[in-house]
């Protein structure tokens, strides 16, 4: 193993697309980073730090509570796309699902009458049905996940939260839904009165998870959505005992900018449970469990908010991650931050 | 309902190949027809039937014992060719699947090196998800098959031969192997020495196939591979008996033209058995459930073995069914002699 004993987190480089697995490169520091995610955003970011960082210096512990089973598929967003991004296979456009895809069997399930709301790409569908048949023979979802990426070329470690069948459910005016009913049939229009996870009681994080979390140098939570991609993996009693109690650089990313979600219902859900849209709200979310938070330049004013009455190291840079450069260097920016004494 | 009390089974009408419900029509002679088949081949027939006979009139009895799981689904290769036969959506090319078809799921399936001998059409995936879906619920494979068909526009009645699960062993000399990995995966090319129905002692026909053949004026053994396409819907005690003691017309198509079979592995299996390549051979394996044979015009020289010897009315005449309108023509001419004292 080749570990420069440089103690600055990434040199000043232009990093490399492919980082060959045995030669000292840019993130070669030693430093071992886990991150916290759910799907699009936090995939972005997941993509910028697996472009600094060799494999074993990255770990992806993704949301699975929006998982569910659909046509007798059980299906698994957030870790489809942390994968399908890794690969480089995301669809550009949608951020979730896989780029050149047809759709030639929701044609025909529409000719069915079937249930078309949730869209399944032709070429997603090899995904869904490997997973559902070694989940059927028994294997578990940390070691499918493995395969899975594995085969696809997916080199840093990409774990589920946890094996344990954990599932979001949306109490809102129109009734308790399903994950997947809430944000994808009724398109997130429904008022959320609150927000709860299956099946939370009795799951535990994987081996995998406590070991990643323990020997992690750093821990970032991705700017995914706070209610429904960082709460559930949160809302394991392990993982958070594990993170209040750490000494190591905690940083996460605002999921706001500018009042607004980049993507997807964080503001909407904020606004409806109560809370003020922004930054702020986040940060004091997971306060206990931080050291740093990442605003986005647009959220300048709220510095000194975060750094003096919640006490957390405020970290101001261009978070909205429109090109793959711009992934990469926010996620160096936040690697050099979290990095700082 | 119009029922015209012509004593003529086929009046010798141009066909039309939309058949209105309720009006008389050329196969509107009140008398009902109930087919065996396998794939292909059978549906081939049947599909000429179908466009002589009204919905009401045709009932199709289909193998499942080549039915298997892969991936997690359920496939029913012979209801699918029938059915996308009847609903006009089969590939012309294969004579199995679906027309314009795409495969990215295989593509994508490759790339996790998945099992991608069973060849699986994008558009096709919809019909397997939603019939391994409803399985799944509870729903017997006849209800299923009856939607499937239904939402796909086929009006005639095609049952599965059971609801119960039976499956095709073919003991070849490279071991034990299931109906598809001997068909598809290798091929047809181990040497057969014997083939078994797995579950038929337990398996009982459906309701309504005991009632489609009380109420059958004429029975159709449509010309399919007797061995692994009919063998298994006779090999059901019940519906064996009931064909044994009929006293309606019960007439076969040769499978096997000129000392080969039109399409699969028919005559590879009869020389693999010991049995010789001839059309007489399948009229003496179903000699005491039959009244007549049909012959192609190149086993012309057979018509008097099989009158003679077997007993059966035998017709000669075409039955490759190169054309749509030669599939119909078939069938005409099948029903017709059928229809003879």
């Amino acid at each position: 193993m080749n570990e420069p004993t440089s103690p600055s987190l990434i040199p000043g480089q232009t990093p490399s697309q492919t980082l060959p697995a045995n030669k000292p490169s840019v993130g070669d520091s030693g430093v071992k980073v886990t991150a916290l995610l759910g799907g699009v955003g936090g995939a972005k970011l997941a993509w910028g730090l697996a472009q600094l960082l060799p494999p074993q210096h990255l770990t992806l512990i993704v949301n699975t509570a929006d998982d569910f089973e659909h046509l007798g598929l059980h299906i698994s967003p957030d870790l489809d796309t942390v994968m399908y991004t890794l690969a480089n296979l995301a669809n550009p456009q949608t951020g979730w699902g896989i780029r050149d895809e047809s759709w030639n069997m929701m044609a025909m399930l529409g000719r069915y009458a079937g249930p078309t709301w949730f869209r399944l790409g032709d070429g997603d569908l090899a995904t869904h049905l490997l997973r559902s048949s070694w989940l059927h023979e028994g294997f578990p979802l940390t070691w499918i996940t493995r395969e899975l990426c594995k085969l696809l070329g997916v080199r840093h470690t990409v774990l589920p939260m946890t094996d344990a069948p954990v599932r979001t459910v949306v109490d809102t005016d129109e009734g308790s839904l399903s994950f997947q009913e809430y944000f994808v049939r009724h398109q997130w229009q429904p008022i959320v009165r609150s927000i709860h996870f299956k099946g939370i009681e009795s799951a535990q994080p994987t081996q995998e998870v406590v070991a990643s979390l323990r020997a992690a140098d750093v821990i970032l939570f991705c700017p995914s959505n706070p209610f429904v991609s960082l709460d559930p993996i949160l809302a394991l009693p392990a993982i958070r005992r594990m993170l209040a109690a750490s000494r190591v650089p905690r940083v996460a990313v605002s999921p706001i900018v500018a009042g607004q979600a980049i993507k997807g219902p964080t503001a909407k859900i904020m606004r409806e449970l109560g809370l003020e849209i922004s930054p702020v709200t986040v940060a004091q979310r997971y306060r206990d469990l931080l050291t740093g938070f990442v605003l986005d330049r647009q959220d300048e004013a709220m510095r000194a908010t975060v750094a003096t009455e919640l006490g957390l190291h405020p970290l101001v840079t261009d978070t909205v991650m429109q090109s793959d450069a711009a992934r990469i260097q926010l996620a160096r920016q936040v690697l050099e931050f979290a990095a700082q004494p």
